[in-house]
């Protein structure tokens, strides 16, 4: 990991919106993880939450349905200098999927040793098996990220 | 790896089908990898080819979009006793989904040394972080598969 590019600021503010749909997953009781895409001039190009149960989708992660939604609102399968943020490590699904839409950057909050696969288990970027691995920074906003996954799984327990 | 329960008839009509759907893939410009899920009576539940450049959609490969497509069609995120045949070893992201959908067997035909996850990579049906493993049968059908894929990006060369 190296120093991240953008200003504190640059990184909070999408970080937040990504908090902040977190919290809407977790009203409608679905994993409270959310995603935003930023494009290279600074807009947001997508933003998302898990709906797996609310779409009877397994695939529905919020940084699949954010990729997904990005990638058609620029008509390319591609997303070249755009960078991702989401509340949680990316598990391998999800880095399968930023690695094909070549994001440039990932920020994520909370770490995931159970079910993340970016510093955990298969750890995939750095297998010779995937062929773009964009630039990873973890733990920005951890704490709010971790208190509020931590306070969804105790309420299902 | 164990002998597959199916008898071959059972294994090879839904892997033809995925060749055939891999074909029409090849003739639309897309990698030619098809994906069929059959249900615990033995019905297709779903059936896809990959449309990444198609749909704009750097996860529209085809096991993924026969997982949304099954799961939507059964209301379930879950594809509890069904199976997958598919003509191309599953990449890290469709091994993902394929755990998620917690999908019974997984029947691939043509081995992918350069970005499979499951016999090759981060097998990642083998790492600790993934909490649902399929049975899986490799090489069914394999020559068919490698010859379509060899001849595929022999032109684009």
């Amino acid at each position: 990991m190296t120093k991240a590019p953008q200003t504190p600021t640059q990184i909070l503010r999408p970080i937040e919106l990504a908090l902040d749909l977190a919290r809407q997953a977790q009203s409608l009781g679905e994993v409270p993880v959310g995603a935003v895409i930023v494009g290279p001039d600074g807009s947001t190009l997508a933003s998302a939450h898990n709906r797996v149960i609310l779409d009877h989708d397994p695939t529905a992660h919020a940084e699949i349905l954010a990729i997904r939604q990005a990638a058609g609102n620029l008509g390319n399968e591609r997303l070249l200098g755009c960078d991702l943020y989401v509340t949680l490590e990316p598990c391998a699904m999800c880095a399968g999927a930023i690695s094909f839409a070549r994001l440039r950057r990932v920020y994520f909050a909370a770490y995931d040793p159970k079910g993340g696969a970016v510093d955990h288990g298969p750890r995939y970027f750095g297998q010779p098996t995937c062929h773009h691995a964009p630039d990873v920074y973890g733990g920005i906003a951890e704490g709010d990220a971790a208190i509020l996954l931590r306070d969804f799984f105790a309420t299902r327990r």
